[in-house]
């Protein structure tokens, strides 16, 4: 294992960002691309701007969000938090007792650590299926938590939502939604009706996933609950700061679903050439995705021997894409415990400025660099730590 | 007790935010007069925001982030993170054993609710005290925490600073310095040196107080323990987000201690003439303030009998102040559990703008009203929550 645990990631996570900046430097902006599906940006207007002061800030734009927040998620009260994380991380201190029992429905193992982590520290019984035949709640279950699409967007089934929210409604046990992509790629792709319209409690969507917003969380619901959730998470410090709900609000007036609708004609095409040359890339809803163990026979096909480990080679491969090829995946920039899944998201901006043919030679040309790398310790490491 | 706990904090703020959103509408911001001291800005050009995208603002301001908080806090490594709360919160959970014991020293008692509220979470052992001559630490001390400048601006004493340290140094415990507005206070007013200097190995400083910075915290020190706090913040999502971190580098960039040494001349020249008809003010290093029990004193000395709680008559004069006379204090908008002292700061950006005289008037004005409901518990209600 070169990535061995969360202070790898970092250092791997602060060498991509040097990294960007002197592509920036060297090339312009231009010339770098953002594929992570994540990078929403930041809309303002100079107006705006003027406004952005600690406590002036939030009066203006709290009332927009509230609307535009209700329009997207549905539910009575709107609260806008510093991250997803910190939403789920203020849920749980605020609404599940000590040593009580969470239930986490996930439509594929693995879950986004975030959930679990929260949980130990009210000492609270976690238990996690993706199986809906295996679903139970233990008597003391304070919350359940459904997870509406992975980080790799793979998305639950319709009826086994309703199944367990019927199973919640009938035990008086409130249900969280972690929608982090889900509000937007059930609903615009899949069809799907909003979480709060299926009869959950709370969700909670991230802002910059699939949409033209900031890094940050949205949590929709009941009023009752929010207020209890935004008054543990004001006081540990987990709510979002005035130009994080700026950009948000901004994000949201500028969600289309069409974008969304156009990005899966080009994952068709993209998926389709790659298949020339590659054996196990996959179709997630909005680009093309190959996971660590789909990495790993990637290469075993190739009669390359490695004795990298899948999560490293993923990581590896996103530090060339970035390093030789310009090219953002979310396994270079990633907070720790993220997917290592190297995912292009045709539905992020800078999809626009990169003609498929162009993606494919880049997507090619790394990936023999990766097999050319795949057996040294010392040129991984170089690439993976070192900013030159 | 009318506001009796965190969820009518949290409505209060709430009503305040919506009151001072009409009076920007009705008025405009120039006749709104924030005095709360926290209010810092959001400095930013428009090439900065192009830049302003989730992966690739970071990359570019990271940097100059690292200089500047280096120069401002000393120390080998700086992280920005959400809020001051949302740092100390990653600092305990990631240097903190569950059941080992944290001690905490401030100047004056009682302390910032954060830090008891975080180590609960990791079952902590919390002692805290105002005396340095009941100073001790159990065998099991794994932090120490030392506040530089209390909520109400009591600074701590050098000479004690540095005792605690040695006694630090001995024990091999590290220290983490609360210095949320003390940073600039300790060293701009009181010529103490940075908490790096004196030996700790950690500092974390609000970037709103007393400087042009934005809601959030910066976290200075060795960066072997920054590493971890950083790895554990990123889990939570406590970190700051790139539009804070690219505020913070422009308010570290503007920020000149001279300015902090001017409002001590204004505050001299009101508190002079506040004399007149107040008691119980007192000076507060950058401007004027009144506490919970002084206030209930100030009422009392009017001859006025009230059954309200010292610290609803805070925030009702706050609210008075707000909906009648335009002046944003932070009783009226802060956060849960934070201090109700009314403080007028006059290193304020809005004290600019508004003669001493003028803001005098519109304390004794408000005062006189105050005086008049003190005893109206229903009048009292319909200030606090009411936006109309």
């Amino acid at each position: 294992m070169i990535i061995e645990n969360s202070l790898d990631e970092v250092k791997k996570r602060e060498t991509s960002l040097k990294i960007i900046k002197s592509i920036i430097n060297a090339h312009g902006r231009d010339n770098l691309y953002d594929f992570t599906g994540l990078s929403g940006g930041f809309l303002a207007t100079t107006d705006d701007l003027n406004l952005l002061e600690t406590y002036v800030g939030p009066a203006i734009f709290e009332e927009k969000l509230q609307y535009l927040g209700k329009v997207h998620l549905g539910g009575e009260k709107i609260f806008p938090v510093n991250r997803t994380s910190s939403g789920i991380l203020a849920t749980i201190l605020a609404l599940v007792p000590r040593n009580s029992c969470v239930i986490h429905f996930v439509p594929e193992l693995p879950s986004h650590p975030s959930i679990l982590r929260s949980c130990k520290l009210k000492n609270a019984n976690y238990i996690e299926f993706d199986d809906i035949s295996r679903f139970h709640t233990p008597q003391n279950t304070s919350l359940i938590i459904i997870t509406g699409a992975t980080m790799d967007h793979k998305v639950i089934d319709e009826e086994i939502f309703e199944k367990i929210i019927a199973k919640a409604k009938e035990k008086e046990i409130p249900v969280l939604v972690d929608d982090a992509s889900g509000a937007r790629l059930r609903t615009a792709i899949y069809k799907q009706k909003k979480a709060i319209e299926l009869g959950a409690d709370l969700v909670v969507t991230s802002t910059d996933k699939l949409m033209m917003g900031p890094r940050g969380g949205l949590i929709g619901g009941k009023t009752e609950l929010i207020d209890e959730i935004k008054a543990c998470a004001t006081k540990f410090g987990l709510e979002a700061q005035p130009p994080t709900i700026l950009a948000m609000v901004n994000g949201l007036e500028s969600y289309n679903e069409n974008n969304l609708l156009n990005s899966i004609e080009k994952r068709n095409k993209l998926i389709k050439i790659l298949k020339n040359d590659f054996k196990y890339f996959e179709e997630s809803p909005t680009g093309v995705m190959i996971s660590e163990n789909s990495l790993k026979k990637e290469i075993a096909n190739q009669n390359i021997e490695t004795t990298f480990s899948p999560k490293d080679l993923c990581f590896l491969w996103a530090m060339i894409l970035l390093k030789q090829e310009h090219i953002i995946t979310i396994p270079a920039v990633a907070m720790p415990g993220a997917s290592a899944t190297v995912r292009f998201d045709l539905a992020s901006n800078d999809a626009l400025k990169l003609d498929i043919a162009i993606l494919q030679d880049k997507i090619k040309n790394s990936f023999k660099y990766l097999l050319k790398i795949a057996t040294d310790e010392e040129v991984a490491k170089d690439i993976l730590f070192n900013c030159e």
